[in-house]
């Protein structure tokens, strides 16, 4: 998932938006729901990015403060104009992988889709678990581009997705880092690791995760790859486009789409993790 | 699975039983904790096979009373014979393509890994619905062998897998019937369908399921088809060693596995489904 991948609402007509909007909390919620800081919390959210989790965290936990950092300082722009109606959320221009704050700064650390971009994740984690109080958590929530399941399977689809592996991986990000979250967690250090599926299922039954997750957010992010795809001899056009068609089939009243992702917590434990 | 999948606690020392008993309710637990039949209601479980299902439905619900049906008379003996201390289950030896009982005769039916042995699952359903009184449910439950995600990943592993893919197809069965659920029970003619992913994840923090599902149920069933991938000639012996060890790899203390299964709940309409 990209940073705006949570970003599906916008662009619909406003008649419709409200129910969306509804719907679309269901996989926000799927994700997040479960997730609450109490009150006077610092928490940082390591790569806020455009601020779609910010929105979500802050607002469910209203009397925590957050410190969202991004190093894009276009995404932060966007992030603070999309939190303007929030006062627990400041945003600061920084690299997770060396941030400006003292050790121990933080009593929580909440980082979401960030991982999966980071060619050193193990070090970042270093970094994070560096900034967080002993005792404190870290939440990390991750997708898996190998947990698609389409129903008609279409192996040009399987196909366009795989090309999206190779450029993220090319990039020396890993889109299959979700099912590794509990030995990365793990190896940090970090004790008590609780990691749990979470499977976005979509069906006719569920117009709203079918719009606004299989079309608008999944299919879309890999429309998004084609020309680089292309670009790299992986796959013709032709294909590329009969495996976003195949992607739009599984939106169809007898079609199904299911995508997993990964939420992982644990602590820091009161002696340094290593 | 096969119809075993759940039976997955024998053969362990008495001093470990009682917690790996435990553990491996999580999974029946998962699959099963919201199936709950009200007193006085009529169950008919189709394709019981062992009887696995069966206890864990009947110790559920034990003011309801379940007819249990099998093609195969082995299998009933064991699901009679597992079944003693139950007085709410009677076992009747018929297929589920063509049930010995008149319309409407049951006020639910139950249906767990049998649909994804069957050429013709929709002609089944049709069957089933056909003795379910209308506003009567059925429950579906079924895995989906393309949803198998593994850390480390390991190619011969999921050379392994496919080959059981192979084998379930050239039988005439369909092993990723899972994500096909929705579908197939609305084309039946069911209402408000329901379906939800369950998926089993298994790292060293749960050591029941890493034992009792990706050991003893997963790759217990992958690797009792060695001799027929060889033997068929989609693989060589080596390879599928190295799959089966590729499987194990996932379950020591930095591993991780995840299968999903699809849970589906439809009720057959007041008038008749088509």
């Amino acid at each position: 998932m990209n940073k705006t991948g949570l970003d599906y609402v916008h662009g619909y007509a406003p008649v419709a938006l409200s129910r969306l909007q509804d719907q679309a909390r269901t996989l926000a919620d799927l994700l997040h729901h479960d997730t609450r800081y109490p009150p006077g919390a610092h928490v940082l959210e390591a790569g806020c990015g455009a601020g779609a989790q910010t929105v979500l965290l802050a607002e469910r936990s209203p009397q925590a403060t957050f410190t969202c950092v991004d190093v894009n300082e276009s995404s932060l722009a966007t992030a603070r104009d999309r939190c303007t109606g929030l006062n627990n959320a400041r945003f600061i221009r920084a690299d997770v992988r060396s941030l400006p704050f003292p050790d121990a700064t933080f009593d929580h650390v909440f980082v979401c889709f960030v991982l999966e971009h980071l060619a050193r994740p193990d070090t970042a984690l270093d970094e994070l678990i560096r900034t967080l109080r002993p005792g404190g958590t870290l939440t990390a929530i991750e997708g898996d581009h190998g947990s698609v399941l389409m129903h008609p399977d279409n192996r040009a689809s399987r196909a366009a997705i795989a090309c999206q592996v190779r450029l993220q991986r090319r990039a020396r990000g890993e889109p299959m880092i979700g099912r590794r979250l509990f030995p990365l967690l793990a190896a940090a250090g970090l004790g008590s690791v609780h990691v749990e599926p979470r499977t976005v299922y979509a069906d006719a039954t569920r117009p709203g995760l079918v719009d606004g997750f299989v079309h608008r957010t999944f299919t879309a992010m890999i429309a998004d790859i084609e020309d680089a795809a292309v670009d790299a001899g992986w796959v013709t056009r032709a294909t590329f486009a009969e495996g976003i068609a195949g992607l739009r089939r599984c939106t169809e009243p007898d079609g199904a789409f299911a995508y997993t992702f990964f939420k992982a917590v644990g602590v820091r434990p009161e002696a340094p993790p290593r």
